[in-house]
């Protein structure tokens, strides 16, 4: 039998780098490189070229006996002279060793045909799993207590992973998925992000240029999140890197707008960038069909087009209503969340998730539309009342007991500055960042809430029932979602999931930051009733998502009505 | 410098069948799968296996000279050995020749491994093609009138076609395109494709089982388009088929609800499916967000969950509105549209554009969501009044003009009889699918109107223009789009790109069924404001699809505004 093959077509057509035949997977030791890229190979019948068994195999040494023996500097030098090899293979699946890409010879020379794509997990989950893993001794570099030493790797090559083609969330996902996640992005979009204008330049930099907080993925969309003092004054700066050349229109509502408004305005005006404003009163009520129509008629008359852009500047009611216009004037029109609370910066700004209430319920008329950036100025919260402020780390705090116990540690170490918001802004970027970072994973695994994203709902069951039953603006959300937690905790406890160190952990961390661990006088009915009318409930069955440890947060199914019965009676201390 | 192969990955960890290592194309002679073959054997460093390419190999001729030597049967037969030895082939790209996959035993053998994509593009556009390239005089089984030829073929071998993982359109669209989208669906579902239950089963049926009249493949989302007698009859069954098991939401308008409410309603007793219902006023002026807001609170309080569907009994009204409403309910409901006017059938059901209206534009709110299923029962066109009847075949005009000229000559032989709403229901049914076709192709390819769909506005700028200045309800859609047609033939014509005989000729048809070639008495002026204000200005610039023939429709940008100006006056006589 005969066979056509390719490499004639190939060549005659056009020339060899627009096929991306190369997949360069990098990422920190430990990540689940050799596995996904087995799984990629198998699936693309190349060739697996994994760094770590070329070293092995020209030196007869493993890269830890090498780094051992003859000391890191030399191990490097070895590694380089391997992947400039492998880097002339076609087709192949590339997977390197953490450190690989660290060094811009390499990453040139990786990125001269792969399609180069980063591998990332949180430091706790990758940790854990490596303490599973027997082969996980044989890594020199994890030497000392693993989690530190990997947070420290992962905050020293960020700046560099973050100059990779495309960023592969590998979080509650199996191999396969990851694989699958990658050779959608390959098939996509490979050649066009190969021949972006600049890219071999900015591989190649040996100071790794400023990267943003966090970076979300979700495979057809990817944006970044910018964290720090003074973000909202480099707007027009942000807005042109992301390409956005049309009008700006601004959507704000009345306290932020006076607080921040004018110093917004003099910026873009200095860029000479043309727009409009709306100023919506402040206050959940905003976030209303009928105030969505306002900003329709607004837009409208202000004759926006689809290449404009929307720019949300406020908190939660702000950035789910601006983002709900954006998601459907126009069939869609790009937004930039440039979130003013502790509680949108770490919650609503990120994922896509926008929405606006009915009488019957919150968010029950919405989309999923990703931003084209998150612009988060914590110089702004400085100005925020103290209930409003401390209301927001309740979502911090459900980041760092999910997904972060590294964080968690940071919270439970400054809890007092916080509580007195008194937290250096260092300290108060470095939090928000942390936590950006754990939205901006899950959200990316899992864009649409499939599955993963649920776990973002730890607390928020009970929560969002004692934030209805008690009355709009009773108790904020991030109080409501405290006492949501504390309920999870207990019911967790109760049926020994959760160990009772981490329920008491919780409690005494909230109790810190000034938030509430009950809820008392509130009906206790109505919060059940509340709960059953939640789009999370299904079937008319409650599902909880709970702690099986620190860092380790699941949904369970079937939760016995009787025992929620008996907790939300205790929070309320009916 | 050794590798680590897949091999051992590959078998160890999953059977071989998920990994889907074989991609199998089939489609008309002259579709495109060797381009495309030849693409993705490029990207993927696979082997292109062409069975005709086999076949010469094998026996020394190709197959036009063993047809005509030896007759078909004789060459099937080879070409079948052929195809059971390339099926083995892993992994491989395999382009197949136009006839093999009618026989159930290629069918199945070709299943086995690979994923199957069917290239389809209508038998105009292939023509075209085919008349273009010289190698195209090799395919004896086109003898004849191409055109025909292809029609015939296309007829015959649909519903084999039919049976493939997945459609895919090839029109404006390039080679490297196309591969991209089969790749991606290759590598989000290519394995869970293979493994659907019953499919091996269902891909050696000897006859071919009912396929519906067309079929929209976006590469995300995949559904069918019944036209026929009594279909509105079999939606608990369409229902059943789709996988759609929870309660059906129907909305419906006052009109329809009356011909057609009690049919309906006693066909889902008796399938004993639960859901609830809601009617609105007939007409425009409920393509509004305050009807939207309605319908909302009517699903609240019925308390609808993501998994129960929307079904849109009606007109584009009915059916924008309530698509829309289902793009936005919970973030995203299932939509099935049951189109009742031949305007909904051909234009408005088809595509996922929904939207309402705001005062200051129609359309300006919306969404891209894609219904689950699109039901058109041409039997309940026997109710309408003759001028809405009459209007909707300005879009079967228009799809006929742009991409299908054998639907023209169906159209012009049988004028009088549609005019006089005396078409048979074959007749009406063929047409009807037909049309249906073209709409599904040009979505399919450009399912968010980033470039080929804008074909579809023919003659819609001026249409929008007149139905605007006319004042609502003054000129129906498609008599709007009729006049509107006729304003685009005149610009086309004056610039020397539409031949005056293609012109000539709509003028004829358009009149033959009854539709107006111009709007007496509305304001030239009014026209050209509306046109401004339309979505599809942009820039301040009016673009105009424009014809170069029969079956070619183009996007033509800066037309000179005096040349419009003057066109516009003549429709309006003014």
């Amino acid at each position: 039998m005969t066979s056509t093959g390719p490499a004639n077509e190939a060549t005659q057509s056009v020339r060899e780098p627009r096929r991306a035949r190369q997949i360069v997977l990098v990422g920190l030791s430990g990540v689940g490189k050799s596995s996904v890229g087995a799984e990629l190979a198998a699936r693309l019948g190349w060739p697996l070229l994994d760094t770590d068994d070329l070293v092995r195999a020209r030196t007869g040494q493993t890269p830890a006996q090498l780094i051992t023996g003859r000391g890191e500097p030399a191990f490097r030098e070895i590694e380089s002279s391997v992947v400039a090899e492998a880097a002339t293979h076609e087709p192949a699946v590339i997977a390197t060793g953490g450190g690989a890409f660290q060094a811009a010879a390499n990453r040139r020379a990786l990125g001269e045909r792969g399609l180069i794509c980063y591998l990332q997990a949180p430091p706790a989950e990758i940790a854990r799993r490596l303490r599973a893993d027997p082969g996980g001794s044989d890594r020199p570099l994890l030497a000392g207590d693993l989690e530190d030493r990997l947070r420290e790797l992962e905050w020293e090559r960020r700046p560099f992973y973050a100059l990779a083609d495309t960023w592969v969330p590998c979080l509650g996902l199996a191999p396969a998925d990851i694989a699958s996640r990658i050779l959608g992005r390959w098939s996509a979009d490979g050649a066009r992000l190969l021949e972006a204008p600049g890219r071999l330049e900015r591989l190649g930099v040996v100071d790794a240029p400023p990267v943003p907080a966090a970076t979300v993925d979700t495979g057809t969309a990817r944006y970044p999140i910018w964290v720090g003092s003074g973000e909202r004054l480099r707007l027009p700066e942000r807005l042109r890197e992301l390409g956005l050349r049309g009008r700006v229109f601004l959507v704000s509502d009345t306290h932020v707008i006076e607080a921040h408004g004018a110093d917004i305005a003099r910026t873009f005006e200095a860029a000479g960038i043309a727009g409009a404003s709306y100023v919506i009163p402040a206050g959940e009520r905003s976030k209303a069909l009928r105030v969505a129509q306002e900003l329709y008629t607004w837009l409208a008359s202000e004759r926006a087009e689809r290449g404009d852009v929307i720019v949300a500047l406020g908190g939660g009611v702000v950035g789910d209503l601006a983002g709900y216009v954006a998601a459907t004037y126009l069939r869609g029109m790009p937004v930039v969340q440039v979130p003013t609370s502790v509680l949108a910066m770490n919650d609503a700004a990120i994922g896509g998730k926008v929405a606006v209430d009915l009488p019957a319920g919150k968010n029950l008329v919405g989309a999923f539309h990703q931003p084209a950036a998150v612009i988060s100025d914590i110089d702004v919260l400085a100005t925020l009342p103290r209930r409003s402020y401390i209301e927001g780390f309740a979502e911090v705090i459900k980041h760092a007991f999910i997904l972060d116990e590294d964080l968690l540690g940071l919270l439970e170490r400054n809890a007092n500055a916080f509580s007195a918001m008194t937290a250096p802004p260092e300290l108060l970027a470095t939090v928000i960042a942390r936590s950006s970072r754990i939205k901006a994973l899950v959200v990316s695994a899992d864009p649409e809430e499939r599955g993963l994203r649920s776990i973002l709902n730890y607390g928020h069951t009970i929560g969002h029932g004692i934030e209805t039953a008690a009355g709009l603006g009773e108790y904020l959300h991030g109080e409501a979602v405290s006492v949501g937690m504390v309920g999870a905790a207990r019911i967790g406890a109760r049926l020994g999931i959760t160990p009772e160190d981490v329920s008491g952990r919780m409690s005494a961390l909230l109790h810190a930051f000034g938030l509430p661990l009950t809820a008392p006088g509130v009906d206790p009915r109505a919060v059940l009733q509340a709960m059953r009318l939640d789009k999370k409930v299904s079937g008319g069955r409650t599902r909880f998502v709970l702690l099986d440890g620190i860092g380790a947060a699941r949904l369970h199914a079937d939760i016995e009505p009787a025992l929620v019965d008996d907790v939300v009676r205790g929070l309320v201390g009916a």
